[in-house]
């Protein structure tokens, strides 16, 4: 049984039963057993291979803000140069986050309705680089506060031409959902998360590593939990650096699973078909979008206005009184959106039907 | 079905079905349902309660280790004294993590078959805190891979007549299977986890903050994915720090229900006689045991030796082939011992006889 009758937030999305019935079996200890060291690294494979990705992939204990933070603290020293492109909250806060490591950060702040690309970013974003001569570059691919999919291939150029070593990209709310094409995109540093596109429940922490990040890794030399350094070796040396979460990795199995049967393209045009049927009803029922006209929506959550007329507390509880469960946004936006996470198995032409539905009922009804 | 027909690894333990059944099912998300706080909450206070601790309990998403992180990076800024008592390789391990975090670290390293009020420690302990008037104490309560428990009572002694501000004491193997007496014992960070003596999965961690830590907390400031402060303000907030682990959560309190309708005293009583039958059972088959004479035998695991004759794996895989899986140890005793854990489900006398029927039978085997 569904917790949420209509369950649209943006992340952690519902679970299907094949992938909570992978959790609900007993497991030995992961630091002991062949097939738990078997399992981790056919999980790392294929979501490798889902994301473009030849990189070796971490498994973590715990949620995408894991994969985070452990991308920034086992690759940098304090003073270590820092480039962040910011398009909403996450992109900005990745700076934040450097600056407690004593980095010396730049932040290109650009506004949250906007990606990557327009106006004179790319511009701003070069002049940073050439100023900072920074270590690593960061961005965040679906900015999910925002509702929008930053493109890639002009930041994946600029890294090489202007030798920035290490590019990292929160693909947290995009890997499953959206082609990533990490190898591509010149990507050192690939985060995920597990609660997103690929719908298994927020418990596992995803790290793609280059062998550059690997090799700033062994120089910056951090130790913690959120190290990854200790996971390069999980094979060779037989056991992972503390007692790996086997139902969560079996969990991550079992929704990857399902990726592969429906096939990684048929899931990502899936994502693109229900994020039009979103928008298409939504601009039906009058309620706008808040990205720009010139941005790129991603097709994994649609960052809508509050209608007129409501406020947010008001809408959140029309709808849910309809059995729809949307989240609201984070910083500037709070308030003024709400979000519709249409990602992993949320990607359904039948579930976002009801969706827009309820939509149209708590319009009708109008403002309490 | 069990993964493994005689289940003695201390942690992971086997998880029984009304907790496997509490992760099969559908969960919302916990930033956004007030169902999830008030679970939050209950689980906190129930693990207090079991605890004899009256302090707040944060929840992280991760294993153990991230408590034992979050403790002290939480609370130690560069400088700060730590004096840390090891009995074993987890306790003088604390030592080596807070001389990552530039403390000044004094490492009272007793012998590994010891356990705290042999010999001299006390007076080698006190001359420590003498010397640097540290910040932080530091102890292991079930030292695992050495099989022992430190008794507390003389650091908490020594913490209030010495005026050590905090004590930091790390319980993941103890917490319920022995009684802790957090609050009697002056505890400022104790220090949990779920697949020990509590038989949930290995997905929670769990530290019990006094309000010295906290006020420590505030001063260090510090900031990562195991940032104990940010917890503080679940409840007034109406959200974790980050998206929490519903099912994870979920299944801890299982876990917890089963102690409660056991009774905490019937299951400390149930610790103790089955490590007793399995002392008395080994005495019997000729095998010795790690700790010394004089050290306390932790009720929730045995360290024993591996009997003349065997390699470490030889006997390993002669157990195996009986089903009895067993794990072995750390540092030192890697290759020499081997370890039963008789914690949380897997402290049960019918399965402890099945455990010794093995042993006896590798035994008359002979090795390979």
């Amino acid at each position: 049984m569904r917790y949420a009758p209509i369950p649209m937030v943006p992340g952690p999305t519902f679970v299907p039963g094949r992938v909570l019935a992978a959790m609900a079996r007993d497991y030995g200890s992961g630091q002991i057993e062949a097939d738990f060291l078997a399992l981790y690294e056919r999980v790392g494979k294929k979501l490798a291979a889902l994301s473009g990705s030849t990189s070796d992939v971490v498994l973590m204990s715990g949620e995408g803000m894991l994969a985070l933070w452990a991308g920034l603290k086992s690759c940098l020293r304090p003073g270590d140069g820092v480039v962040s492109v910011g398009t909403g909250v996450f992109g900005d806060g990745v700076a934040d986050m450097a600056l407690t490591l004593g980095c010396k950060v730049e932040k290109v702040s650009l506004p949250y309705d906007s990606t990557i690309g327009m106006g004179d970013s790319l511009q701003r974003i070069e002049d940073a680089i050439g100023r900072l001569r920074p270590v690593m570059l960061t961005a965040v691919h679906c900015e999910t506060p925002s509702g929008t999919l930053n493109p890639l291939p002009d930041l994946a150029e600029m890294k090489q031409r202007l030798r920035v070593p290490l590019l990292y990209v929160d693909a947290v709310a995009s890997m499953g959902g959206v082609p990533v094409e990490a190898d591509r995109m010149g990507i050192d540093l690939l985060l995920g998360g597990s609660q997103k596109c690929l719908s298994a429940p927020p418990s596992m922490s995803i790290v793609a590593v280059s062998e550059t990040a690997w090799d700033h890794m062994k120089r910056a030399g951090y130790q913690g939990y959120d190290s990854l350094l200790p996971f390069r070796t999980v094979q060779a040396d037989g056991r992972c650096p503390y007692t790996p979460y086997w139902h969560g990795v079996a969990a991550l199995e079992a929704a990857l699973d399902l990726i592969e049967e429906e096939g990684p393209a048929a899931v990502f045009a899936r994502h693109e078909a229900v994020a039009a049927q979103c928008r298409a009803g939504l601009r039906r029922l009058g309620i706008g979008v808040f990205p720009h006209r010139d941005a790129v929506q991603s097709p994994t959550v649609t960052a809508a206005l509050v209608p007129e007329g409501f406020t947010w507390q008001g809408w959140r509880a029309a709808l849910r009184q309809g059995g729809l469960i949307v989240s609201g946004s984070f910083g500037p936006m709070a308030g003024k959106v709400f979000r519709l996470g249409h990602m992993g198995v949320q990607a359904d032409a039948a579930l976002m039907d009801k969706a827009l539905a309820v939509m149209a009922a708590a319009l009708d009804a109008g403002p309490a």
